[in-house]
């Protein structure tokens, strides 16, 4: 086979990923755990043997950077590999913070490896999607993933792990979408600056395994309330290390601080809403399922956009 | 003497204060630096043996708890004190994180003790305003403050101590003013909150000195810049102390949020302008005088009110 296509759905972390112990393989200097969304996803096709190196994305040429990176990536799978065309479609809003490359460098995982005739089992393909973004290290399976940052140098222990929990559990997440646009400081060099400038990054490594194991427990115990405050807590600990960098790093816009008062508002109503943000200036909000309606109900009038999403499924290839 | 009146600015901490080392003293866990502020002031009025206990804040009753904090002051000055009358006016607005506290301790400490008969240096009056607010401690004089947190258990060690520099450098704050209302929680009650439940406390407290020295090398340098950035340094990290506790202290609008923006892109254009908030939404950009009024037009949009203010002077009787 020399063409293949595959679907991926981002992932919002619960237990935050913020800081690399190895930038080149995307390692991370803490362990993280993720819910993968259903409705949101990227499509991508490979030609492995193309006249010529190609890429788009939603119909149209990336930047020259972002089409390095993906040719880096297929480097990555063959070193000698053919000219490869790469197309590429989100249904959602790209390098705003909605873990777009999460999904995307997934999809290109397993629809590049399928291409190039490669058949590799799911932990081999989320260490290698981990290697075109981190997080994407996780879109591999659908649900509840943890991440362990792992130990060996070479990153072979640093990937994805599916977890039981979401199936049986109804719980939706509600994103909402303050301002669409690509974020000002990209990931990785925010994460090299918080490592290297915030006073708070030392504590916040240092705190990463707790959230993680209070975050299983939840999920083992279907508490939504624990989970929901977890989340919370590793959130505000990782804008706090963006924050504190020099010069700081404000993802957050006001209406990201105008949703996140909506949240504590809902909660005094007694409506169950806790509220998380990535390098990007959108909310995603985790609430039970039958909450879903109000919450994004009352979101509504602050963003630009809402959308209802719940636990998704697995990359796959589609036929 | 039974009558006295004083007048008292408030001051804005460049070096922030958050966190106590004991709550019933309001004696800090850091040192802290701050500018006394022309233009708002406090004035207040004692009558020291009136017919009952009475106090107006803008001629109006205010709140039970703010009164009964007024005569537990009045206490401490005199345990066998006689009824008082204490008439008190602001002109900008109070409890909304613009040091009106610190005015009004000030003035209070002054205004009530020379209306008791008791005449009291600067040092002795900062040690008492303390007990009434911390940050008023720093009131008393005019220009550049230092507060020393001190080690002494009853705290006669903790007060303000005026630093050279500010007559004789052309330095403005501009206050822009996003949402006036009361905090949603006190100062006391969010400092416990965050010693006792942020994971960065700590490292809060602990880097709290590096700063102090920074701040009085740059004033001595008279490098606004180098002051500047440590004055952002501290309000994010004062703030990401803030953010972290649990539940989350978000004292900042989405109007705050607005502001932050555009004094970083303030700077990207070349403009001298750094920013800090305090317990509450406003922001402060400190800038060089000549750039006050360029910088107030361009914040006005953002804000519901934005004032031009420099160094102001100290606390004074009026006669």
């Amino acid at each position: 086979m020399t063409h293949a296509t595959a679907i991926a759905h981002p992932n919002i972390a619960l237990v935050k990923y913020w800081g690399k112990r190895n930038v080149r393989l995307n390692l991370p200097a803490v362990s993280s755990l993720s819910l993968t969304l259903s409705h949101y996803r990227t499509q991508t096709e490979v030609r492995w043997d193309a006249p010529r190196d190609v890429v788009t994305l939603n119909g149209h040429p990336p930047s020259k950077a972002q089409a390095a990176r993906v040719f880096a990536f297929l480097d990555r799978i063959d070193g000698a590999r053919p000219p490869c065309a790469v197309h590429s479609d989100n249904n959602f809003p790209a390098g705003a913070g909605l873990a777009s490359s999460a999904s995307g460098f997934a999809a290109l995982a397993l629809a590049a490896t399928t291409a190039a005739g490669q058949a590799l089992d799911l932990t081999a393909l989320s260490v290698l999607a981990r290697q075109g973004s981190g997080s994407a290290c996780r879109s591999l399976w659908g649900g509840f993933v943890e991440w362990r940052r792992g130990e060996e140098e070479d990153g072979t222990d640093s990937h994805g792990i599916p977890l039981e929990g979401a199936d049986d559990w109804d719980i939706a997440m509600v994103a909402a979408v303050v301002h669409e646009g690509p974020k000002p400081v990209g990931s990785t060099a925010g994460m090299e600056r918080s490592r290297e400038t915030s006073p708070y990054y030392g504590e916040w490594v240092q705190g990463a395994d707790a959230d993680l194991q209070e975050a299983k427990a939840a999920i083992r115990a279907r508490d939504l309330q624990r989970l929901g405050e977890v989340m919370e807590s590793s959130t505000y600990k990782m804008h706090a290390t963006m924050h504190t960098s020099r010069p700081p790093l404000l993802y957050w816009h006001p209406g990201t601080v105008q949703i996140l008062h909506e949240v504590a508002s809902m909660r005094a109503d007694g409506l169950g809403a806790w509220s998380t943000m990535d390098a990007g200036p959108q909310v995603k909000v985790l609430c039970a399922r039958t909450d879903a309606p109000q919450i994004a109900r009352r979101l509504t009038p602050h963003a630009t956009r809402v959308d209802v999403l719940v636990p998704g499924g697995p990359a796959r290839l589609v036929p």
